[in-house]
């Protein structure tokens, strides 16, 4: 492939990822606050949307944020520190190669990261060895598979499926978030839990019409038209139908579902068990 | 069509809608709380399994349970009765000619009775009739369309389409959750406001794999296996392994997932509105 499509590589993307982290941050982060002077990983922080929200929510907490895109890694520095917050050291690095010592850090936190991966256990593998025993992981996913709107036709589903499509010909998975459960299993984690968090959108709530279906979904389907109809998965009109079908949904009669999924967990405290 | 799928009308389909709701109890009935007094239309009661959740959270109200069909009738007030419930009236009537004076019931209840109508906007209007001004409508609908799961499989989704087309032929539609905002609106109901009830299974919640995938979902699927296979929309074997796929979800590995959803409305307390 020539072509690459991974989140936050383009001005637009970085713009709709900040956008998107911050409709959803109350969705996504309520509930997660780390202690006073605890050590926190963000694996994957990508161009720091969930940064400053960690770092904001847990002021007295100390977060690593790693990348291993240098360009991301800059974009995100700047953005935490442009808010004032100091509590963020960031780092140039792989998660499959974390150059830390084991039980480093008393918490994992990764969003959006796994579903790039073709590799998603071997990567909750790799964090878990410097996570310490009693920590707990936070991951945070979508799926693509979720959505659903009314009114729904042929072409926007036809659109949908081609970012589905794109993303795991690169290797990724945009139907992981319902796979979250398994996936911290298979990677010896304990204590599991996953609970959905669901975007239900109708004209009530304009905002969520803006910043969530508009500004968040479609501005995402939107980024991959270029590589749908060259890769000629779709024709160019079909593809035109679909968008505007799914702007359909944001009108008075339409409504639009999204879920993301934020699995729990925690390596056992007990050696014995791994 | 020589056959008929409504649920209710086998003894299989009545064990199934009352596992069904009481499962689901605690998810669709939470905050379903009618004042001492106040006469409610459960519109559409069928076998009773929603009734009798209804008279047991609100004992000082007092329900009129109406349905086109007097077996079910009979099977409701059985089913009430014998939980020792006197606060319920059963009428047999049909909810397009409603044998009231207009705004009589201070409050409306129907649960999975749209789904099954060609024409839900005159349904809802019909009974906004029957409802005092100011008083409200709770409607509560499954969409099956809001169904995903891992593992997914081609046979699996097959099998759930059957359903869904089955259902839509008849003149129902299994897709309604997602519509009920403009359904209520188009009725002239105001202060609309729909809700989600995700119902999402792992392995860790073993009762919901049981009383949800297992005995609500997979057991409505498989009750329409006949007519599937002989209108042709499935090949037997076909139809075998998506029944089998579909259990494979309950497995240690797999997930589950379904949404319903609550809509509320009130009937505008200014005659000038309609």
């Amino acid at each position: 492939m020539n072509e690459k499509y991974v989140h936050g590589y383009t001005a637009r993307e970085s713009v709709r990822l900040v956008d998107q982290a911050n409709t959803l941050a109350d969705i996504l982060h309520s509930g997660i606050v780390y202690p006073a002077g605890s050590n926190v990983l963000e694996a994957g922080c990508g161009v720091g949307a969930q940064t400053f929200l960690l770092a904001r929510n847990s002021p007295d907490a100390s977060f690593t944020a790693v990348d291993l895109s240098g360009e991301s890694l800059r974009a995100a520095r700047e953005r935490v520190s442009s808010h004032g917050f100091t509590n963020v050291t960031f780092h140039q690095g792989d998660i499959f190669r974390l150059p830390y010592e084991d039980n480093r850090f008393d918490h994992l936190f990764l969003c959006f990261v796994l579903e790039h991966l073709p590799n998603p256990v071997e990567a909750l593998a790799c964090l878990r060895r410097v996570l310490k025993r009693g920590g707990t992981i936070t991951v945070i996913e979508g799926d693509h598979g979720s959505t659903y709107f009314y009114p729904e036709t042929p072409d926007a589903k036809k659109a949908i499926q081609c970012l589905v499509d794109i993303q795991a010909e690169m290797g990724g998975n945009s139907l992981i978030g319902r796979q979250l459960y398994p996936l911290l299993k298979k990677s010896k984690y304990d204590d599991v839990n996953v609970s959905p968090r669901m975007i239900y959108v109708d004209s009530s709530k304009p905002h969520l019409v803006e910043g969530f279906t508009k500004n968040t979904f479609i501005a995402m389907v939107e980024g991959v038209k270029e590589q749908a109809i060259r890769s000629g998965r779709m024709e160019e009109a079909s593809w035109d139908r679909g968008i505007r079908d799914l702007y359909g949904t944001t009108g008075e009669d339409g409504t639009f579902v999204y879920t993301f999924f934020k699995g729990t967990a925690v390596k056992s405290p007990h050696p014995a068990s791994g």
